[in-house]
């Protein structure tokens, strides 16, 4: 079986994640390479953390090479993690693999990345996915064993990321937009049972209210949003709060986009009441 | 042999279309995955379905998959669809993959894709790119025939798409803006055939006027435009009309972005005199 | 092994680059193909050679295929260039292979692809991508021998690109800004050599002046700009000369983006003082 090796950046489409291929491929030149995506915002750590959250689920076991580093060429670790699953994360040590290391069943041992033979011979100050993340990951994926890249390190050293926990009291619920898709869907941090425990149980169709927090002024009321399972629940235009493709509440508009309408963007505060 | 799947989609760069390659080589891990784009406007249907009809005759044989799918979780139909050559288009029944078919000798057999075994265990409201049609191609790509998908539908049932047909009259073509591609060029709905019909043979180099339908007030008057093989054949900036590599009528502007001057877009009336 | 090409162009998102992989493929089926970028802007020969010549040295040894052709439909030859590493470079002659070819130990042989059994058998006048450049790279990596492209051209006939060099005074470096990457860090085409050179050694620390030429109006004026070794030796936003990943200078702000702060573009002149 080849090698799999799923690759996630910041880079953009310059030409900086191919060069990281081409160094994978040399070293492991039968190894199938996946793009999860090189648009992340630049050093947006957690908005890559939740797309690699939200990807690894899916892909075959194997190495995910995710780079988001604003602190290269300090003193932070480049990192490797196993995970229960039998995958094995590369990046650097910002947080950026912790979400995606819990789906995953969770951190078997994390080790990091110091075995020069395994790095490229110079490595430049400001490019670690083309002279050590990218040859880490062909030597893995070549064979290496995981223990090739670099001493054990303690898991309760690494830098941690956890996404805010909703917030359910009677009657409300609170969450935050984790994340906008290219569709304009606003990904929720929060699950159905999280509605059900605030709201109570709600049939299809019930209508609700949201309130966003802007960034000036009073939060932004958005009324009626209707619960439904699909955007066909809802006229065209129409807010649908809905269960999106990892299990989370999200919220759209049919056939529209509802983050730009909004102006809502990863981070704000979402409340979600009765209407 | 490899088994060999194409990909388009309107999903963007955000993880979405990666997450379907995953599941894809976790059934399949050999396939060799061609993109063919992923940035077909959302909901699109006749764009998409204009790039998959542009791109599948230089693709080898294999499996295509094609998403554009604003009806995602309502009672439309996922298909498989046998063409003579051999492909098997594999999408939505929205008339997406219609014009791809004809392309590709016509249609041999349908297919609803309803075996649940080839699908994800679970299944979302609106991500079935993800949970049946990519699972469905791995399946094919792994070996798995074409009956396996389920069982058979009149083809008479299906969703049809069509492009206009040009209008040849004496003197005068009229056709549609069918695309527009990523260099501003226009490519329209006729061939060189129809312009010789209505125009009569042209030599190299004679001038053309066009008349381009605007949303509001009067059509665009464009001349001259010169009837030529390359954009070598006008100054820069200059208007060309030329065959384009589908064996189509173009219009495009020698180094500069026809569509972006003129505000044209799919859809807009086009007609062609002599000048 | 599996044959390698890499594969660059200014083709943009909508299915041209696709189709010339599916062309490829159909030839040589077990082909591994990196893409290095298709967003070249349309017709930048310099910005392609540029990111050609900084991608091919982290390629495996192979077919690199680049297109950027204005001249597409002209007389413009299509060539081969076998380098002393033995890879063989595929496009116009138009000088855009010429820095690849110097950085990959200079040109072994040049052909001209003129053996039409290589090509598709109709070739349109607009897309030798998908009907010359690609099948030529596909029976390369089939196997084909690089005689098989078609005869021997003398190099000297080759249209050539070469960047300017820098030139070294006491106490100035002028030099061009060849390219802006996509974190907006502007590339400029001189070495640290060079920097000493002009300025003598210099500290980590030491506090620069740079005259960026403008095109209208006189040049702007940057200071201090601080040489260090990574972006961790400005606070943010912090203007920083380093050394980058392919051992140029290179003018960057921490995490913010220079050339579009800047509003400079690749080609303007560029003065470094001491401050």
């Amino acid at each position: 079986v080849r090698a799999f090796i799923s690759f996630l950046t910041d880079f953009g489409a310059d030409g900086a994640a191919a060069i990281c291929r081409g160094v994978m491929l040399s070293i492991a030149p039968d190894a199938q390479i996946v793009d999860i995506s090189h648009g992340v915002r630049k050093f947006a750590i957690r908005e890559g953390a939740y797309l690699l959250w939200m990807s690894v689920p899916w892909m075959p076991t194997g190495i995910h090479v995710a780079i988001v580093d604003p602190g290269v060429g300090t003193d932070r670790r480049p990192i490797g993690i196993r995970t229960m699953r039998g995958d094995v994360l590369i990046g650097p040590d910002n947080g950026l693999l912790m979400p995606a290391a819990t789906e995953l069943g969770g951190i078997s041992d994390v080790r990091v990345l110091s075995n020069t033979d395994w790095m490229l011979p110079r490595r430049s100050a400001t490019f670690h996915g083309r002279d050590v993340f990218a040859p880490m990951a062909g030597h893995l994926a070549a064979g290496g064993g995981f223990d090739g890249v670099g001493p054990l390190v303690e898991r309760a050293a690494l830098v941690d990321l956890r996404f805010s926990e909703p917030v359910v009291r009677a009657g409300i619920l609170g969450t935050e937009a984790r994340y906008v898709d290219s569709f304009g869907n606003i990904r929720l941090g929060a699950r159905p049972e999280d509605l059900e425990a605030a709201l109570g149980k709600l049939a299809p169709g019930v209508a609700l209210r949201l309130s966003i927090d802007g960034r000036v002024g009073g939060p932004e009321i958005l009324e009626p949003v209707i619960w439904g399972p699909t955007f066909a629940s809802v006229p065209l235009g129409g807010a649908l709060l809905y269960v999106d493709s990892s299990g989370q509440l999200a919220l759209g508009f049919n056939q529209a986009d509802a983050a730009a309408t909004l102006a809502v963007e990863a981070g704000r505060n979402v409340r979600i009441e009765l209407l």
